[in-house]
């Protein structure tokens, strides 16, 4: 396993070449588990020959190139120690750390001009490698069997939330770490969303494709104790994460039988989800596959509920990966081209109004000359729920 | 509830002017939920005369003074259209916002001295309203009694992770938000920890009272599939988060007898808990709690296991409210004093090598004249659980 960390630190390296910057210094949980495996507190540090991890904890961490730390003021003399040279340059998580970390840091490097490695290093990780795709894969099947289940576990009677925490039981019962994690300091997650009745059309808080009101004004996102009856649809949208991968897989159920609109929206978004899986090759712009799912939309008559309809979101699917969020963004302005290994959630969603959300989403893998293929394995229709 | 928002948003322009400071702009999560009671997307702008709501999303909301607004640079037109004089000085939260948001911000308002809010809003969060302790009381309750709910979750055979996920949703069946909110931008939580034999000495890779492997290197944290044998002690340490104030109660278990050296220094735990109870008053410091739990734990014999063995935490307990680790921190090197209406949680806990931990944690609130007042109300004794 070591090849594959250091396989991915020369790829952080190679940015770094390519942007004229002699060092970087990594301080973000993702970016640690990204170039190491294993999450730690403290430093990675990266010039154009070495990679040094500076550890405050866990003591007794099994790494290579582990230097126990206990402030970032030490970072000059143990680097002087080792006979490395301080650089005139270096790469900080500006987009991740606070802004009393920066402060803080630029200090320690006093005579190196600071740049902003988010984008960079984000963009690097959008594209994986074969080790990492069967992360991913691995994840969607675990995924998949976790949501063909969730069906049995209705029970008639039950709210949103009783039905979610059921699903959220089951999902750790398969080995769900629990953990969702998301780039952005101010988006939160538990699990996922359950969405049901008027509540899946309630504006989020969140830039997330859907909302829903939450139990609790401190947490209003997804279910909100809605009653679960006849007729309405369920849309699950509770994330995985099996082993550091996240994989998004939405599927929805009805209470009984539900409305002829709710059917024919939620094959639309299957439609879409085809289309834009077949369209999805490297070259092919993320702003392509935005305007093909709102075309499709527009062409059923449906664009007046499609993303929302209070509130609607403006994009369709999303890189994803070591956090829920990576890059691309399948948005209209999105400048982002596909390549081969880049691993993207697309959920076409539909609100109907008094009845609840329909739309499936999908983590794909892109491919060099094929279609997207979809590691989200559980079957695509509407699966009705026993009353 | 109108007037606990304004008087919260009072205490804060009070710390404000103090300060010397003529307006300050919040956008964490945290201080949006504290002056406002309700989460938004966007900034909470306050000068010494208003509080305005400039509000991104979502659409809709239900409070009072709200601006809508795209972006932050809209901030000076939209205060110039309200005839608010733009400040010649502003508090940001450093130590949460992102370096990036930083620079945006501040050049939205360039002849205004930026300096940092976190710690000063902090300070005046630690010390809660009649209507928060209330919340508190109510979160301690729920949260105790899905504690005394845990030990007929338990079967035969389990890992520390099956019991960990019958526990979790008994705890949201009870009304658990699930998400855990942590102060710094690097420490993840899911709801908690349960620890078992081995497993609950290693070492922890966030600054917490006791680590645990964890289920996965990207989540090196609590319970790692232990099976649970007879024997050993099971330490549970979920957390609850019922209307948006935490709170921390640390239970233990044992699979059928444990060892008279756990049963020992669990009762060792409870005299610390007593002790640091009955001191902990308005003006004591913080730092005598840690010494007082301390010397205990030495005098009892039992330092070299207390807080950890193979690593171990530089504190006893600390406060709590809107996040997980609010102020003030019990630590040798805390200046804080206790002042009435302050939350904290006391945690004195000992690792038993070969069969677990034990140690409770209660949440206490500070009184003017009395001992402090645990809303953490389940048996303080090991329970046995049934072989």
């Amino acid at each position: 396993m070591q090849n594959e960390y250091v396989l991915r630190q020369e790829r952080v390296r190679r940015r770094m070449l390519e942007d004229g910057v002699e060092a970087c210094l990594i301080s973000s949980n993702t970016n640690i588990i990204y170039l190491t495996g294993t999450l730690f507190a403290g430093f990675v540090y990266m010039d154009r020959d070495v990679t040094i991890c500076f550890v405050r904890r866990p003591s007794g961490l099994d790494l290579e190139n582990v230097v126990y730390i206990r402030k970032p003021e030490q970072l000059p003399e143990l680097l002087a120690e080792r006979s490395v040279r301080l650089p005139k340059s270096i790469w900080l998580e500006e987009d991740e750390m606070t802004h009393s970390e920066w402060l803080r840091i630029s200090k320690i490097f006093p005579d190196a001009v600071t740049s902003n490695s988010t984008h960079k290093i984000r963009e690097v990780r959008a594209v994986k490698s074969d080790f990492e795709l069967e992360l991913v894969r691995q994840g969607g099947r675990k995924q998949s069997e976790a949501i063909m289940a969730f069906p049995s576990l209705f029970r008639q009677g039950m709210t949103d939330n009783d039905f979610a925490i059921e699903m959220e039981r089951e999902a750790r019962k398969r080995g769900s770490l629990g953990i969702v994690r998301v780039f952005g300091q101010s988006m939160e997650i538990y699990m996922g969303a359950v969405l049901s009745g008027e509540n899946a059309g309630t504006p989020s808080v969140y830039d997330f494709a859907l909302g829903g009101a939450g139990l609790n004004p401190t947490v209003p996102v997804g279910q909100n104790g809605t009653p679960l009856c006849e007729g309405q649809t369920v849309l699950v949208d509770i994330c995985g994460n099996y082993n550091g991968y996240h994989c998004d897989q939405t599927r929805v159920f009805s209470v009984g039988k539900t409305t002829e609109k709710a059917l024919y929206a939620h094959q639309v978004s299957i439609e879409i989800l085809n289309e834009v899986a077949l369209m999805g090759q490297e070259g092919v712009a993320c702003c392509e596959l935005y305007n093909k799912a709102v075309e499709i939309a527009k062409r059923r008559g449906l664009d007046d509920c499609f993303m929302g309809r209070r509130q609607k979101a403006g994009f369709i699917g999303h890189g994803i990966g070591l956090v829920l969020n990576e890059l691309p963004v399948l948005a209209p302005k999105s400048k982002m081209v596909l390549q081969a290994g880049m691993t993207i959630a697309v959920e076409p969603k539909f609100v109907i109004d008094g009845v609840g959300a329909v739309g499936n989403e999908n983590t794909y893998i892109v491919h060099k000359e094929s279609a997207m293929e979809s590691v989200s394995l559980a079957p695509e229709e509407i699966v009705e729920l026993k009353v």
